[in-house]
């Protein structure tokens, strides 16, 4: 147990953004919304996962739909006391605390508001390890949990739960009302009891957001490296690609983005080309034609001289990039984690192989 | 307070049919639904709206969709029973009563089997006094009432609770997920109690549906007059058209049945032209370019020989038909009804004008 305050929500925001691999939302916004709650209400308590009592109710929190629309549409206010009430409701019972549902620039940021608002505490744990597009796509999922009941939100104050027969449809039906409220809402799922947790969520992810934003943060501290070679090392992150953004597509469909950023290679990756998938996160890296990373291991872009990680709504022409992979949670790697979430699932034709025995000699 | 069995289903079935001016789903289907639910589980008690208790919980129940996609989707056989639950637990209270939302083929058929299966009365009324396309469009949203908390289940068991700030919202939202749940759902929605239902629904729809059925089944029976006759004075309606259909133009978009269908005169109207365009139900009818009829009172197409109502999705190339109009209920055609349902909320350009005073002399 420990306390979360604004110095340690700006170095979560740049973690969580980067483990977004994409995805997950702008930092700046997400930050924004979890400040101005910890200024009001005050810090917010972080538990461990083993500190929660095994029958105690924890509520995963995020927002649902295309990052693009979370950053033009504003949150209400009132959501985290309607979900609070919609999920004490159903249940029947008090809610003990929160959680994210994946870690990114809003989805991390989100559940400290909701925490600092409704004073609860926030476990330190999610369900991805990373951001991932569809709802399903959850470690809670693989140990056979059910999405729903599920509440959702908009900042109107539309209400909606679903009771859904797999997880695929609570994406399909939430996704659809999701639509329809324009774009983005905001979603409590998988509500579980402090047991399940132990056992399935990926544990001291907030931790490790936190670690991997202060490392970011201080790179130019380390006098005896360049910030490169300390990003790469306190990431653990293999470097694919170092490129100029040349295109970028992309098209808002069924509350997705969907696109591809295509770069041209710059400093030691001069006159090679790579292009990068994504479906809110990064799909696929590829490097000349041949493919050097795809999920579930996080494929980040980040800016070549800041280190900030680019979410794919942020990219643009001219931007300079270093291509990051990182390895993804253990159990996305087992034949269940690779249904839900490997290259196949999103149309990619390729077996996953892991990030690691792609590039050989941590670089491509 | 009486029963319901299998001769006065084959009424309610053919008269609702006409009321669902197009619309309300095939009278076919609907009345297997019925006459099954009746013959296995016997007949349905009907009460009259005053018998209800003030404070009994009456639960309209019906399917959402396109009229197309209901007779290719199976009722899944659950439905009743999930949607008795969902309400029942959601209000913490029983369900005293079903009742239907709206006149039709298939909407004033499912109630009957809900009642049947489920061994509760059926109220004789409803909230549009005809079929209307979109759920906002009852009596009960003139009266303030809201259509949430609205139960939604589909035929595979996946359910939804909708909770919206206007009426308008539900439609929106629920027609999402009744889409992605593949163009058909069953619902409950317009809950509400004795008192209310004696303030705001139309009374004796069933009833009425079931004198329309029989005045029909029996139009060779009185000698006196011709079946022609007997049908226009039995059903109060006017005549607009009598011609072959020469040509159906229909799109299934938004879950909804858009089309025309295009009329040369034949008999007495031979020469000259007509049309008729629909959501679902018949909107508009046009006669020689000149408008006779508009929602929301009833433009019905019937078989020139039996009688019979046409739903807009039986609508075939070289049918012969009667375009008839119907007086729509009074509260219609207050200012708040044609907000709700008049001419220009279907986009056609054109104030409402009672059908009575654009047919002079009882025909065009």
């Amino acid at each position: 147990m420990r306390k979360i305050g604004i110095s340690e929500i700006e170095d979560i925001a740049l973690g969580a953004a980067l483990l977004g691999a994409g995805g997950g939302g702008d930092p700046y916004i997400g930050k924004l919304v979890a400040i101005s709650a910890v200024r009001e209400c005050g810090p917010v308590t972080l538990l461990d996962p083993e500190e929660v009592p095994d029958d105690a109710l924890v509520v995963p929190i995020a927002m649902m739909g295309a990052p693009t629309v979370l950053g033009e549409k504003a949150i209400g206010g009132n959501e985290y006391q309607t979900l609070y009430d919609m999920v004490s409701q159903f249940y029947g019972k008090k809610i003990y605390a929160f959680m994210p549902i994946e870690a990114g620039g809003v989805n991390s940021m989100l559940p400290i508001a909701a925490a600092a608002r409704m004073g609860l505490p926030l476990v330190d744990a999610d369900g991805m390890g990373r951001a991932f597009p569809e709802l399903q796509m959850v470690t809670f999922t693989i140990g056979g949990l059910s999405a729903t009941p599920m509440a959702l939100t908009d900042e109107k104050g539309n209400c909606v739960i679903f009771d859904t027969i797999t997880n695929k449809w609570t994406e399909e039906l939430a996704r659809a009302v999701t639509m329809s409220c324009g774009g983005s809402v905001s979603v409590c799922l998988y509500v579980m009891e402090g047991k399940i947790l132990k056992q399935y969520a990926i544990k001291n992810i907030i931790t490790r957001s936190e670690m991997l934003g202060r490392a970011i943060h201080n790179l130019r501290k380390n006098s005896a490296n360049t910030p490169e070679e300390t990003f790469f090392q306190a990431t653990e992150g293999f470097k694919l690609f170092k490129g100029k953004i040349e295109d970028v597509l992309r098209e808002t469909r069924g509350a997705f983005n969907f696109g591809k950023v295509v770069l041209e290679g710059i400093g030691e990756y001069k006159g090679r080309e790579a292009y990068v998938e994504f479906q809110n996160e990064n799909l696929v890296a590829c490097v000349d034609g041949e493919i050097v990373g795809t999920v579930p291991d996080l494929i980040c872009l980040v800016d070549t001289e800041t280190f900030t990680p680019i979410t794919t709504d942020a990219l643009k022409y001219g931007k300079r990039v270093f291509v990051v992979g990182l390895k993804c949670f253990e159990m996305w790697r087992t034949t269940k984690g690779l249904e839900l979430v490997g290259p196949r699932y999103f149309g990619c034709d390729t077996d996953y192989i892991p990030i690691e025995k792609r590039v050989k000699g941590g670089r491509v």
